[in-house]
């Protein structure tokens, strides 16, 4: 269906494809539009500043993320007739968590249960690590070594003191992005699941580490979300409750639990196939306060659509100790403090005769950085001229210093609302799609439906024709999409829009020409209504926010 | 003031960045969406179809498209410092057309005068090509070659089948797709005039060969514009007088060079700033039938926003003959004709020794091809699994069938206009930019605005913050941004709105309490209204919709 009728298929299939990129056609890019827009709008609402990075990145910023080191799977190779697999997958069932394994353990696993090649039955080579990144090069002779973003995060936290400044200077404040960004699937199988190529969008909420709250949390704080903890029996509370009993980690979080909740109301996602599950311990990264999914319940199984972290000050110190940058926001005091506060001293009498004539830059990159990341270590890595240089400990020392101050410097912590675009757009279709004696409806909300209605001469002559094209144009002129059909009988229409999704169908007919009135159909219930033709832009409106053909005759 | 306000900045600035990659920030992301957003509502009513495909793409598209062949520039390295510059652009002024020559050509001309590196005055190598796709490599292992796109176009010619199917069959049918494209630049030194990740607006027309015309094309014909062509002078002609003259080479082309014109007006650029110019003949790819220009005169000189071009049947057909598929579109006659059509005949006796098991379908491909393809060649390349094979003369030949046909295949003809967004977006800036006594005014149009209001208290307390604040959110409410500001003076507020292009600002002052009204300012006039707050959003939607506060006063 989503092929036939133009919301995707596989791209560049002309040539044989490439597994793992789909394209949108007319209807899937107007309905991923609608997704996007709704989201947008709702953060734009909440305060964030939308901000746009290109895909195309430097390795640093990856080897500051982790990325480079960190962002990998294991595959195994057919040695008869060259297919790659994902080793873990082909060691689902022998093992509680085959990911776990590092390469020898996940290959004496599949040598011991004699796994063959899946396509040809040939020998596996052993297991190798492979990076997900898409590399490619920038410039020409030998270039610059470049990758393709595998999240569109990256470009917000290293953006952190352009953001900052933009929201002059003051915490919270939060970035999104929504754009394309890539992983570099071994051997993706699932359509729009799990794709080489995939929209996100991201924000990130960078929050002063010891206040955790969000404005609009009082408005949320008695809603009641069903909720998957880690420990215990899943259980309905409020979200006071929840953030109460350390269920969900802070206000902060919570809120943006409910925002996704709402969201995926919005566009139509089916609440009773829904669910928050936090991370399990092992699941969470080391340096996440808390992490929850939201989950829905598609053909593929229970499916992460959304998370949703506090990812404490991981990202933004990564980049500040990878790239010496000052990332911090400053806190202004309500009056000057008299502080001891420890910072790092260099030793110039150790540095000089290790650095040389950079001696003095190496001493200022260690005065910068913070006292945390320097504390019982025996050597320190600063960035110089982009260079990263060891430095022995010998050459520091951890010192208290005292002053009268006005503030201090801190470094955010941020709060990671996550969308997979193309996993939502594909659980919407899902729980949209309704097949009753092989008639399909697909119920989508008016909000994210590509077309919003249909508009039918009853006969493609006698002015019916004119009469029902200006209809489409005031529709059209009204932000309303509408589809123009003239082809094939009434009821034919109608299920070819209801197939698509199209909330309601407007008929000309030939009372039409005497009453000025035309027929609209609401696509869910079939009901159907006579209203002036004037009326029309209002009532689709009127539909496409949640009313019905009841709340339609009250409209004058 | 780009980088200070919010507009753009160099990305990766920590990291010490990556030449030609720009940031979009709050204030320029909204700015480009705005942009985007009108010429998708433009295209998206004269009926395209909107799809939106992956950005990495198998080589074998670009082998069709010959941008593996042809899409490359000349580059010399420094022996000494190892930087890489365009070899065309240091022989600037040493040769009428540097870029026309080849390596030798090109590297005798610099040794013959001297050229050293500009940056250290060492000695540069010998001119080497370069293709410009970003390379990159999908999947594990040996991995498959893949590129990042060039250009969003090939994605749509890929798709005709689709587009046309979805379009029920008919002629014309146009898709559109706005996104990222890429252009792995040897030295990119212009900002957002020539960058390594750019956005495009790319609209592709099918059309019958024989009739390149458009409906609406009735409506523009007696339009005049300023047109430079390829020969005689620049003169001021009605769109209809230029196609009868054959100054533009069809209807179509003509009525896409006037949408053309309308979307720059409509987001600002300035038309005593712009010029439509068609390619010189040498300037011509060799199949495109007409090709012009618009371009803007900016900081750079006179620099291309947008090309439209007539490319004939030559995508279209290029894929055909790479892929074997079948891109066609099917002409019905009013009745069956009677017709001798010439056909590739397969000489099954040559064929059969020679390619054996694949003998038959290398038939069946020589049987899909155009004749024109064949003839006068000694030999043809077809696609059988995915492989290119050469097929001498010998085993076909050109016969002529007589058959009663109900119509014909035909490939359709392109007309392209394609849109440099951030070339535009950079335009825009430029000419809306207004600088008296070090006072900044951008005067952007309201359409494109990122913000349309500024909304402030006269003082941040007394409660006028809060009805501030309650305007604010109407205004958002009715989709329109507001931004609100209580710090500094009045003055300094509206300099800040004025120098970011914010078309209005709105002042609740003290007198506002007991009368219910508020000031509202017009940023290029600087005139001033009171107005009550109920009608706030009415009066900013008409100002961004070209109204001005005199045709305020008769709102009731």
């Amino acid at each position: 269906m989503c092929k036939r009728r133009g919301f995707l298929w596989p791209s560049y299939d002309i040539y044989g494809g490439l597994a793992g990129l789909y394209d949108y056609g007319p209807l899937g890019a107007a309905l991923k539009r609608n997704i996007e827009e709704h989201w947008r709008g709702l953060y734009v609402r909440e305060g964030f500043f939308e901000i746009s990075c290109p895909i195309v990145a430097p390795e640093a910023v990856f080897k500051a993320s982790g990325h480079l080191d960190a962002f990998s799977d294991m595959y195994v190779e057919c040695t008869k007739c060259g297919e790659t697999f994902r080793a873990d997958h082909l060691a689902a069932g022998l093992h509680p968590n085959p990911a776990s394994l590092n390469e020898t353990e996940l290959g004496n696993l599949l040598r011991e249960h004699k796994v063959k090649c899946p396509s040809c039955g040939g020998e596996l080579t052993d297991p190798k690590r492979f990076n997900l990144m898409f590399k490619t090069s920038a410039g020409a002779g030998k270039g610059k070594v470049a990758y393709l973003r595998p999240e569109t995060a990256q470009g917000m936290f290293v953006n952190f003191s352009q953001v900052y400044r933009f929201g002059r200077e003051r915490l919270p404040v939060g970035a999104v992005q929504i754009g394309r960004a890539f992983r570099n699937e071994i051997s993706p199988r699932q359509g729009l699941i799990r794709l080489r190529e995939f929209s996100q969008m991201e924000a990130e909420l960078f929050l002063h580490p010891d206040h955790k709250s969000w404005p609009r949390f009082n408005e949320v704080r008695n809603v009641e979300l069903e909720l998957v903890p880690n420990k215990g029996e899943p259980r309905r509370m409020t979200l006071e409750a929840a953030v109460k009993g350390k269920t969900i980690a802070n206000e902060a979080l919570a809120y943006f639990i409910w925002l996704t909740y709402r969201f995926a109301l919005d566009v139509g996602l089916d609440p009773a196939r829904l669910r928050f599950r936090q991370h399990l311990e092992k699941e969470m990264a080391h340096y996440a306060a808390d992490c929850w999914d939201l989950e829905a319940d598609i053909g593929y199984g229970w499916t992460e659509l959304v998370g949703i972290a506090d990812r404490g000050s991981y990202d933004v110190q990564a980049h500040i100790s990878h790239s010496g940058a000052d990332l911090t926001a400053f806190e202004r005091f309500d009056e000057p403090k008299e502080l001891e506060e420890e910072v790092v001293r260099p030793n110039f009498g150790a540095l000089g005769p290790l650095f040389k004539g950079r001696a003095r830059q190496v001493a200022e990159a260690l005065s910068k950085m913070p006292v945390g990341s320097v504390k019982g270590k025996d050597k320190v890595e600063v960035s110089v001229d982009g260079e990263m240089l060891a430095v022995p400990s010998s050459c520091y020392e951890v010192a208290l210093k005292k002053e009268k101050v006005s503030g201090r410097k801190l470094v955010p912590h941020v709060i990671e609302p996550s969308y997979g675009v193309d996993r939502i757009l594909f659980s919407v279709l899902d729980h949209a799609y309704v097949k009753k004696d092989d008639y399909v409806t697909l119920r989508l909300k008016g909000l994210v439906a590509p077309i919003k209605a249909g508009v039918f001469p009853l006969m493609a002559k006698d002015g019916l024709d004119e009469i029902a094209m200006s209809i489409c144009a005031e529709l059209t002129k009204a932000g309303l999409v509408a589809y123009y059909d003239d082809s094939g009988s009434i009821g034919r229409r109608y299920a070819r829009m209801d197939e698509i999704g199209t909330p309601c169908c407007i008929t000309v007919d030939y009372e039409t020409k005497d009453d000025g009135k035309v027929t609209i159909r609401e696509r869910d219930t079939a009901e159907q209504l006579r209203i002036e033709i004037g009326m029309v832009p209002k009532a689709v409106e009127t539909l496409m926010s949640g009313g019905n053909l009841r709340s339609l005759s009250n409209l004058k």
